[in-house]
């Protein structure tokens, strides 16, 4: 079978098709046969050898991918040959909280990722995907959609009526707007494109600022709030953005920290302490938040919004394109 | 000014206009020209005496309505003249926890309620309301609406794609239809009517069951639901329905008890014990619960089910015609 | 080697020693040597006949007990030989919320139990257990320990301050009674003979109502907690006994439902409703919560109550000491 | 009477005592004759002239008192004459969440503080005080008291078997060791000095570790939790300390930010998003906090840690005093 690894050194330009032999499912385990994949952003930097200074190559990455059953090793119960399932992002994280040792266990950024025709994983680490669902749109619920799930919905218990600020139209914060929709929730978005923004509106969200030409865009948010502030940012700039986040959000509001694009210096700290606000750290989630995620997906036939799909033979190009940040939504790949 | 009065003895045929000079505003004090109200099974229950049996004659019923501020006295801050304000049910349930000295500040019950052409309360006890709904529609929020609210999102968390089961067309019963469908949960609805059944899932509701001719309908819930239940319930029937609901509701699911139309007999607890289940009564709720309320009404121009619409001198046949029980929604009364 | 089973028929007379291979451990799964158990009123349901009319005879009896660790299957890595653990009351529930598949993996009711001198169980289904703990003392916290952590501390959040009422002096509520003190709670306890309320009292109850003599004890708890009623009620009596936890609890307050030792007939919903009560049915829990238990366990170097230790030769006096209710605290059985 | 005020500059030189006619309640109001105060690090910046930069002055400061209902205005109910009274840190944050409207309401940082021989309040703005507590340690409850209460029981959630790290032995730092004692929780204390850690380990830690020879806390704290790290950092230090507190506490744990002594720079976002870290900012806590903290203190009968009491003449050496950072627990003022 065919994989890609990053080979001898960093860099998209040293990502390679691999042959190998099709592994065997042990006890307890299944084969996938792997049917599309999409990327993070951590995969890029995986990819160019910023993620993890101790990652040994050659190396396959990426985290999120969907495949069908074909074969299963002794003892497992939980699924069977034929089915559509997604690997969990982290393997060990089924349920309750998280822990170093289930950190541990995520795909594609210290052990082996997807990114092979065929993969094992123990049953335990494979959840069934909505039937609605293609198979570009299902591969990206395993990081991105249950990134902010678990944001919005299992940590933040955002509700009908609140008011959530998303920052750009990556991954993960159109799956944030796309379920702060579900549950009822308003949707302010930011972006440096007036075309982003009008895809932004056109999902959903009521309100766009751009932030170029609204540089301070924290204290726009809160006025169109209604001058109280947001109940939630979905902060993935991280140092960079926060202190606009800081200005938009309301006392006792909490800010979902989910990225730290534009880097992780310093800010201020005051307002954190003065006004009672929450940041939450927010790095993927467990399998129980992503069988509520499939429901409220499956019940109202939602379809993640797809930036495009490239073939297998074009990993290089998806990663150029994801480097290129003209994408809106999800860049994913597909085998034949 | 204008008012009724449960007079020398209880009944809807002693329900009688009375004549009373217009009240004053003391200190902190708004008054409210009344501009809507309206009726929940409770006040039908006030009328002929089942209610509270210290109840002393003559007696203002009602405790839902909702009024224009026509003035205020010293030192109010919260609300000026010409606002549109409900009372609250209990004036005294402002945030937090609720004590049975904030219960017993519950209008209609006890004290005096709102049935008059003009009333007096606290400032910190009136709240606005969205300014979309008609006055008859502002009227259903402070008892049946603020119920259905605290029951499924305050209290239950109620997220998208959860599924909730609604007993009746009753006010709270259809708000908490409305609320679950805005917050995206999946709603199944039973009643003993067809009619009533057609009327719920063009509210949204995705399955009706008729109690009627399925007297099992706790297990064609549960059926439903896919079979491992409902997550929540929102009961008014109280003993006679319990039984069946402790059968739709899954493992760690919630029954919300609010109401016990049916009575308040035997019911089995070993269910409740081995399959760890929160039964949790639930009697209107506090003005924080209610301004987060008006947030997702306001958002999504969210518009209660009104059945009729009666004039201030047809309070008797209001009652009369709930105590018919072929109402769909709220029974309202409006002033000229 | 040996286990007891109930033979032909139900009934503590036929108990009675049986002699088996000693099983082996497949892969995942880890073979105890059984040092201790304990006995549940549960169990004595069993072995009566009462708890579960499909249980097939023979049977072996008993969810609660503690091992050595004496061989592990292949893969194994939770655990090793030479560990003490309890295997769970639930097997299956790991972490998260409880299901219906998962509640069907206790031991004891519907699959063999745990009185036997070997067992085999997946090593997920094994905990450590704290050290300064005697093997009878490790043997009670499977269910009695656990059903009271669950109530009080994961479902209950109680804390500093607060005050539970206790009834008897079972092994769930003696525990109940040992954890509120641990997180800083007050508890007041009944009990039908003074002796037993000594004892609670020396275990830290500020407070013991005889119910013989004080048949309105829920209202004696209410003034005692100062009038306005104790926040948590631990639940053993059911039917018989939840009308005057509904006096002595508080408006908001919570009802743990985890015995129903008087039965389970009728009780008033009125107040359940009307001041917003929450009755949580408690059955056990799950590992996540075990581990939390653990912990406080050892740091506080806490000994669960013992009221007697009978030899594995003596299990049908074990049975009979606890059907005379004479006891004050868990009756264990120890092998040599 | 008599009164503190910063007189025409900022600086402790410039605190001196002025004379005013005694303040009268009006409606809704109570006049307290002032028994004791208590300091605050925040008190510190205030009159140095460090803490809001739209201070006008004259300036009266001060948050944390204790006093003598003297009178009652109008309509007053919650409180009596004689009562013994703290006035709340945030007059208007009775229930519920903060907003900024009630943070707004902060004694002694924007509006007048409490250091005067008089003064008045709104009768919902106070709250009685356990019996056992000297008037100087009851002073020391509004602020540093309710602050740790509200960062470890309410939003913590705290229980016993918990781990919790503090630091240094200021007023907050000692409650949250005294409070997370009381739930049952496990305390490391940090400090520079042998003295103030063996008074730590005195009070109930645990551990002390000195930050002085051990730079490293942070490792040395998780090593001492078992290696997975402890469950809630008390964070006073701010950008100087949180570096290290991010490396002692445990995936999923949580950091209360509630002083920023060692100032507000920058530092590394990436623990907090892949470890699943919440930072809550804390800043003091409602009515109904208070309430549930006094329950707690009355109890247990738990005294404060007081440093020293000054009287009243000597107010400007005891801001010195805690200038010089030599103090373990609080530094109150007392009246004759």
């Amino acid at each position: 079978m065919k994989l890609y690894q990053i080979q001898s050194a960093f860099g998209i330009d040293n990502l390679a098709i691999a042959e190998r032999p099709e592994p065997q499912p042990g006890p307890g385990q299944v084969l996938l046969k792997m049917l599309a994949y999409s990327l993070n952003y951590r995969d890029l930097l995986v990819v160019k050898g910023l993620y993890n200074s101790k990652l040994k190559l050659p190396f396959t990455p990426l985290s999120d991918g969907v495949g069908k059953v074909a074969a299963i090793g002794d003892g497992v119960r939980r699924v069977k040959v034929g089915d559509r399932v997604c690997p969990l992002f982290m393997q060990q994280w089924l349920e309750g909280q998280v822990t170093d040792a289930k950190s541990r266990s995520a795909l594609g950024g210290g052990g082996d990722g997807v990114l092979a025709e065929y993969a094992v994983f123990h049953e335990d680490g494979v959840i069934p995907v909505p039937a609605h669902l293609s198979d570009p749109e299902a591969a990206t619920l395993p990081c991105a959609g249950l990134t902010a799930w678990h944001a919005l919905v299992t940590e933040g218990k955002l509700t009908a009526g609140d008011v959530v600020l998303t920052q750009g139209t990556g991954g993960v914060s159109l799956f944030a707007l796309q379920f702060a929709r579900l549950v009822g929730a308003r949707v302010i978005a930011t972006s440096s494109s007036e075309i982003k923004l009008a895809r932004a509106l056109h999902l959903g969200a009521s309100d766009g600022i751009n932030y170029k030409t609204t540089p301070e865009w924290g204290d726009k948010a809160r006025e169109l709030s209604g001058g109280t502030g947001v109940d939630h940012v979905i902060e993935v700039g991280g140092a960079g953005t926060i202190g606009q986040s800081l200005r938009a959000v309301r006392a006792n509001g909490r800010i979902s920290l989910i990225g730290i694009l534009s880097g992780t210096g310093a800010f201020n700290l005051t307002s954190i302490l003065m006004r009672n606000l929450c940041i939450q750290g927010i790095f993927v989630g467990s399998r129980e938040m992503f069988e509520a995620m499939n429901k409220a997906i499956a019940l109202h036939r939602m379809h993640p919004v797809i930036d495009r799909v490239f073939d297998f033979s074009e990993v290089p190009d998806a990663f150029r394109h994801m480097e290129s940040a003209t994408h809106i939504g999800k860049i994913c790949i597909e085998t034949k």
